[in-house]
């Protein structure tokens, strides 16, 4: 998916001198410190960034049917790299799940532009080359022997929250052109977030470092249509070329300009998620945030069971919504016997309105 | 309480070709596409709105006791329609329910303005003239016949989060001068919102129209004192004739003016909830939103039940607070055994000081 | 602590003016309103301090790891009172209950400057001197005798969601250099806030006025080691002489400049939290807001329990995080069967990035 007629976006930071200081920062954060390290700043501060743009830091808020509005005087100017990279719907089945025991898992860092609308295209960091990753499916008490393979320009880690392991030697950096292993074994079953965990974690979750790794429980839980959604925010600012880039000053404003299911603003509103009349829907729901809930509810239906733990416990029955923590996910099953076109949203609406509404057809 | 010298919402939608590009692609919207849908920014793109105001996006941050800060010099004139509209408490008591069985409830879509302190009244859309709607009261296993009639002048429609039904048939758009209807059964006890669905959905609760409807579970709860009451958010800003009035990219920014119980701040200061001595008292506590949780908490007290999902199962005890996500709500119990007067919060404190304080007293 | 070269926030509530008006205002609300009164803006309307700050109300955004960024031109200038005032950090540690039965606390209100940083002093309103105040542990069925004594220049009180008594007498102003006293039973145990109660409760809360009661159930929880961590936000200016104070309109633009564990950004990362392998670690956690929740995550581990309610009872298992409301208190618990560094934190980064960081070190 790669394209190296897109700049991607480490060659954004601003010039050779700021890219050279994050990098010799970031591989000694790697290699000496633990994952979330001392050096918060890394990124930014080498560079000055942390100057607040007072102007622009919330400036920006909009439908998402549209491209941001900053800079409308360059809305001529086609999006950077829009041309260039496939628009792809991306799949919310839950895919089958191997024999287990022992589950190889193989992710590569690769640094690509990908769409946050049909007509939005931003330079990425991703785990193999769609945001979200891929989704990892195992079960409670697998082996999961992880692998990540570094192809980017910048150190990258990779925090899976359904281990519990030491994360200063697992979760520590691959440095550009290196790999890291680890080996876990889940010990609950639930919806989790993973996400890269290097310094400042904030920039590279809200750069698209993140996914889902769902764990079945040892008795599987009653028969479903099973589907993945990751809530994330984006934040973007225009840059002197009239491309769209992720913008950290505005992560930290905390006033998104997207907040999608699975990467792309609204796309199951075009292209829908169906199931048949009588099927018992669940919907694994991570929330990769950076930064807000997620109010996850489906118009004209009602949740018969949310696991607000680790299943099959922890329940709580006859629910409209929920809200999901960032960095948390929550189950949402509900039986379909109605026919018909059901949105579903983050009824967070202020929120929503930015791209968390799709559908769900009931045929 | 329509007053015709007073402007209405839709009158202020940047002219006649906004409205009627918005009106004929709404009529599409609630005869040929889902309540939400594909549509997002139909009212406000017609009118070029979405181009973000960048200055007064996020600037009106204010206590909920006086007008909002913007344009001060034009403070000196009067709040269009404020002389003309009577300012009315909304009673939070929970309303008996009828006989049970079917049920037959009738709103009427009316926009008309409305009070948000004493001295702020803003033209809004309601369902039956006032914000929030009436409460209905209803049993788990009814049948409720409902109808809404449109007595403005633009598409809006019933959304009822205790049904189970088709919502691209049941919750479809009602043109003007016309009604729609639907039966449903509500499956689940609890404290309901209900909303306008039609698109923007931010713009339609926004503006005016939800409120709460109240299922009872086949046996009754414990005996208790019962009030309702639904947090809301209102962003505004001043029209150029020195109004004030309801602004959509404001919703989008989500930092609200006012966060009020019942629509409008703080009004159950002046005007308190009296219980007895020794009542069990109970709060149905439903969040409009569109954005923000409410984390409900009695100064004084503590929750000694509060329900998360359907009741009478779901409870949790001994709570001081737990946050309601938006689109959803809960049920908060206490028994007042010591006599005084509690302020009831949303303890949010950043908006809970925009008007979401009230008092129990406890004679 | 307290250091009379210092500045005291009251000093910067614009003039005598301005204070004289304030006092005379809050002693009324202490000896005839209730504590959560109506005169909700007392503090800044008389200084018409309710004009909000355009742009400056949401600009400030950045990493804890340096001084706010506002006026960078002044950032030659020492921060008032750096110098004076030692850094120290707070203990987490849940300090041993006594014996139980009657226990009698007191709490001096002390204006005094606080570390937000290292480097970052502000004048803050205390309890007993520290931000938090001290952290209150007793039993549920004890007998709390509290008393309240106020060094401070402006009226105070004090507000303990562990109690269950009439606010509008027991949680009343203490006028300067007079005491107040309660006392009260704490019926559920669990992690409660304590605060100051006057109006603005948003401006107390956010100048430094809250703390922990630890309440204890009848019969032990599993033997662990106990934490104490009181999430809080700051929002800070710079005043003239270009020192920091706390401003109240950018609390009430809920954006913050900080947000931090007991008081001072990150202070457990460069001295973390120390326990044995094979340790149960019992974290109590309080969050303060004044408005955001706290998304509580260690990374690397995953919570065995978290207590939604009153402990025993109330509990979910298998958590990777859980939003704890402002103004409310959870309990999560894990096991550290895993040796490591292992990093909590808010994982709603965009506010977490701001100070919420700390490592717990497994040895």
């Amino acid at each position: 998916m790669a394209n190296e007629s897109v700049r991607r976006l480490s060659d954004l930071l601003s010039g050779a001198t700021g890219r050279r200081a994050f990098l010799s920062r970031a591989a000694v954060l790697g290699t000496t410190l633990p994952a979330l390290g001392t050096a918060l700043a890394a990124c930014s501060d080498s560079d000055g960034a942390h100057v607040p743009a007072r102007d622009s830091a919330v400036s920006a808020v909009h439908d998402a049917q549209q491209p941001p509005p900053h800079d409308r005087s360059n809305d001529d100017a086609a999006p950077v790299g829009a041309g260039a990279v496939g628009y792809q719907r991306y799949d919310p089945a839950l895919p089958p799940r191997g024999a287990g025991g022992l589950v190889k898992i193989e992710m590569t860092v690769k640094e690509v532009p990908v769409h946050l609308t049909k007509d939005v295209v931003v330079p990425a960091w991703t785990f193999d080359g769609t945001v979200p990753g891929p989704i990892v499916h195992v079960r409670q008490g697998d082996t999961v022997e992880f692998t990540l393979t570094n192809d980017g320009t910048l150190p990258h880690s990779m925090d899976f929250h359904a281990a519990q392991i030491n994360p200063k030697v697992a979760f520590r950096a691959a440095l550009p052109k290196q790999s890291i292993s680890y080996t876990f074994k889940p010990r609950y079953a639930g919806a989790y977030l993973y996400h890269c965990g290097t310094q400042p974690v904030l920039m590279h979750i809200g750069s698209g470092m993140y996914g889902a790794i769902i764990v079945d429980p040892p008795a599987p839980l009653p028969p479903a249509k099973e589907f993945v959604l990751v809530q994330s925010e984006f934040y973007v600012t225009k840059d002197a070329k009239g491309g769209w880039q992720f913008d950290y000053q505005r992560m930290l404003a905390t006033l998104p300009d997207y907040v999608s299911f699975n990467g792309i603003a609204n796309q199951y509103m075009d292209d829908p998620i169906r199931v048949k009349k009588g099927d018992r829907v669940r919907f694994y729901l991570v929330n990769a945030g950076p930064s807000h809930p997620c109010s996850f509810h489906v118009v004209g239906e009602q949740f018969d069971t949310v696991y607000l733990g680790a299943p099959p416990g922890n329940a709580i029955h006859g629910v409209q919504t929920f809200g999901v923590a960032p960095g948390g996910g929550m189950i949402f099953e509900l039986v379909c016997d109605v026919a018909g076109e059901f949105p579903f949203v983050n009824h967070g609406f202020g929120h929503g309105q930015k791209g968390t509404i799709g559908f769900l057809v009931v045929e």
